[in-house]
């Protein structure tokens, strides 16, 4: 009666990050976890979007998508379609809102960082892997500014961490992968601060709804995989200390 | 000290209805939700897409769009930029599934119903006005379906509705206007069934995060928001009851 | 033998002007023309397009569009077929053309206005409703420049109205419906300045030809149109005066 | 005081038409009219739009457009705007429209025929050399399903023939070249059949107004210009006879 | 057993070059080979892409499509399909490429020229027919130049040719028309200079593949092709003189 | 005077192939190529192109691409400029026809492989890195289908093989890097079968042009290089024979 994959009902799976996956971006990360990977790549380009221009502050914004084959079935590329993937329009731009509450704009300065999340594997747990990758390439891309001289300190305040959490046959769940998200009852991305504030919460009732008390429970265990993620990313950030303001 | 509009922190603004308001829609339903105003109207049409085709099922589905001047300035159409809006893709994403939560697929039958939210006129809250005006014309073209003797009774086990919530200078406040939801530091969206249980839940910390008695401060306004939209909607289709399965 | 709906020949439907429909718009009209119902907004935007730049010259132009549901069928979105409806782009181009006729573009001074015309439900004449109504947006936001300062006096020597006629059953009729129209043989608009000068004519002999003859009579119940619409557009602007040069 | 290329104001510009100028189409003109040179192909294939499936009856269609350098400056590919232009939208419907009148869809039978107008070179009236040539090119198609035993003679009633007129400096002038277009108070293209019965008719003042008495010294203007036309055409078809219905 | 058109193995197809075919480019040529019938146009605008701005260099690029009936079937125009023709694509970017190699950009100066390659009638080679007639319109487009005083000399040092080869049946075959070109094993594009240096290469394998001897009895051929084209382009060009650097 | 990277000049950089790199595809290959890391993911699927419906043959095709940051710099997505990337347009031709020259047709039966191609990371060499890379994930998604039993043997005759050489500062290199290909006089890409025959060539002079004794050396090169890239796809294939026909 246990999980798929015989983890505890709050335990993630094994997660490997990479630094320096490629070589020429300013972030690299390859992040991954379980059997979903995710290349995370930040670049950071010496121009704002036109609604910045002259504010004095910086600009962080996030793209995602998948390679065709990064699912069981191929899929057909957005430019065959003309049209960006709605999903992936969604997800980037949960994930550009969750990076940009790390980051201090002004302390950025008139620059732009934009974390590419191009999902190589596709496992379940697509954008709470970006979003935890991407926030150690962004991380990584603005020590590259501090090392070149650019800014004196990296201009982020806090450490952002996304996990997923579910109902699946009743019983709450940390980190569905695909066979337990497609079963799930309610799925629910939790998206938080150091601090334990949330950043952003969105939980949907796929098949039917969910109680106060199934909405608690979820919380409590994506707080214990929230915590348990931050070490990872800690630890890859050799303990990059970001102070709250 | 109060709110821009005097209101109280758990009152909604006026909310007036109209049915009916275009004449070839099953299902046609003008919101007017304070300044908001979005013209909902629900399209029967005696075919499913592809991935439906044979099952005996149903499907429903949403659009969203702003009129150009539907605000402060002048939005270009997507079909001048050649791009679906982004945001538009989010939020008309949130509808269909909140108003496919609302409906059995299998005694709908083979086919379709799309729900077009028009924003006439936004100020704030325009996707929750397009998912509590939208369900009701959804459930007129399902009583449409029933008078024509297509189906047998309305395919509809739950009420739907949705509202917003959030926090502004640090207090909770239901049902934020523009410059409410200008200026709040958590912005909340919540959708609901008549059993009280949630199809979805998006909270965003705009400026900063939000701690869990922020959380269920919001959540306690919101279902007071939820019950008093229910009455409306149960007015506006005469009582009509949906029995949850 | 009378007409679908019980008309004169040379009569009008019913019209209604709502001024002020939306509350952003610098120019805001609804017009109601028998099922026929328009949104006319005109925007004022200080900008030109670049073969203006400099010129000391302002712009006009139109945008024409349909909702989803304002015909008995559904029609797909633009944005979702990636094209611009061909109908549509032919009907902005007039709208714009004969807008333009109207308005003495140095007196408006290096800005534009753009008038967007979106239908919400259709009965045959949409393109002289945009047009008609249209004036009155476009009048009124002229207005609105003068109420604050920027330019000294209504920039328009013009009133432009439209009206369509046709052929039906070898009679000639004022102001088809879409049943009159769908059965038209020859259908034409009228748009005509207050001196009752033709700004533009378009006549489509849809299934055969028209005689001079046929010609003749349909620009006499046309004059006879334009001359009642005008004195409706006149009470909406309150008698405006517009000098011709 | 003469014309710009001293011609009489009722007088055409030399027409040469060209045969078989390509050697793929069933029908193929090249239409010299002064300086503007149009190809107009026409292509017969045994299928039909989806509207028309079914029917056992026919669709002729119409696609105009310009190479690139067929005016004074270079024009972008539509597919790098990734847009069709607006005028050619306009300009195609327009002649669609006119053909179409000319040919019975029964008698056609369940077949398609699109005419290709491609503007090589533009010197004013591509819209109205682009019918007069398409209409041959039309018949020469027709001619080949007769030919190859696929209908029994040519499903066309009528010679449709379009001109241009206008007013320049107050006075009528028939066939504008570019620079008395462009100088033109008023521009009307007048298309009619052999019958003199109008199909369609389309006057703009561009500058301005017109009145009854220039619409009338117009109309008579184009009518000497179509009897011209008319026998050109039928010079080209060896005086094809069509049987008004 | 000879060659479709009874030609010689190294007998090119009879060509014809037309100067001046429209009237506004500032170099014209339309070219006539076979049945391959291509019209290049080429535009200078005092204008360069981004890439050169301020370099004091100038910019050669080719656009190359052939219209809808240039072959045995109808081909749908990019822009219905909202997608360049991944071949056109292939094709334009050899010619520009092919054409650069001929300029001087520093003696150019900083403007552009586009030489837009049309086909009217395809029957083989419309590739080596726009790159052959494309450098005629180009130079002439350079003559202009020095003809208006803008700079001093032709900054062209190359004549620059192409033709095709190919292997039919086993045998080497120079200037293949689409019948070869269709049977063809092995289709071989070569770009020269007159100094008989190669410019562009690109040999294909159709069905197999081909050995260095059949490659070098193409490059046999091909030279000698190459060199009876010159002459056609240097007789065009009145002998106009091109000193190699 | 070595060269950049200290290799002999008939030297490959190194090269890394590991298959299965991802899960789904029938064919995965990640291979790395000095720099250069390009995914190729071969794709069953039983389904063909219209054009090869009923035929009882398959098709093989395949899709290149850049992840933005697989550059110094970052390039935008093609769906953010609604335009399949021309480069890479020209490059997935390439692959395709080198691929489909492997493959009998007849034998795949009537379904479909693709092969996607999406560079990681490049640093020259990418499109060869994609068809030698590419080759070995077809031929492992062929074995699938002989281990499905869908097919009796591998429907591929041949290996197919492709290196870039090039004349830097005059002289003759194999397997140019990025810096290399930037500073080349000639490029040139070669693609050959086991039997040693071309399948396509294609070089190019970048400043100037090439000779027969350039042409020469590089073929000599490229051998080279073609049969030591062999053996590795070979010893990836555990020695898979493919009997030439």
């Amino acid at each position: 009666m246990g999980r798929f994959d015989e983890r505890e009902k709050d335990q993630l799976r094994p997660i490997k990050i990479t630094k320096g996956f490629t070589r020429y971006a300013e972030g690299s990360v390859f992040i991954e976890w379980g059997n979903t990977k995710v290349l995370c790549n930040a670049t950071v380009e010496e121009s704002v979007p036109s609604f910045k221009k002259g504010s004095g502050e910086g600009w962080v914004t996030a793209e995602y998508a998948m390679l065709p084959r990064a699912t069981h079935t191929r899929n057909k590329r957005d430019i065959n379609k003309l049209k960006l993937n709605p999903r992936a329009t969604e997800i980037q731009r949960l994930i550009g809102r969750a990076l940009r509450g790390a980051v201090d704009m002004k302390e950025l300065g008139e620059r732009s960082i934009t974390v590419d999340c191009d999902v190589i594997q596709a496992d379940g747990g697509t954008r709470t892997a970006s979003i935890t990758g991407g926030f150690i390439a962004l991380a990584l891309a603005c020590q590259s500014l501090v090392e070149r001289g650019l800014i004196e300190k990296v201009p982020m305040h806090h450490y952002i961490t996304a996990v997923s959490v579910g109902i699946v046959e009743g019983k709450g769940l940390l980190d569905l992968c695909y066979e337990e998200d497609s079963a799930a009852e309610v799925d629910m991305n939790i998206i938080m601060s150091d601090g334990m504030g949330f950043i952003e919460l969105q939980g949907t009732g796929e098949h039917g709804t969910f109680s106060q008390e199934q909405l608690e429970e979820m919380l409590g265990l994506g707080k214990k995989g929230i915590l348990d993620l931050m070490e990872i990313q800690k630890r890859a950030l050799h303990g990059l200390e970001l102070k709250e303001n």
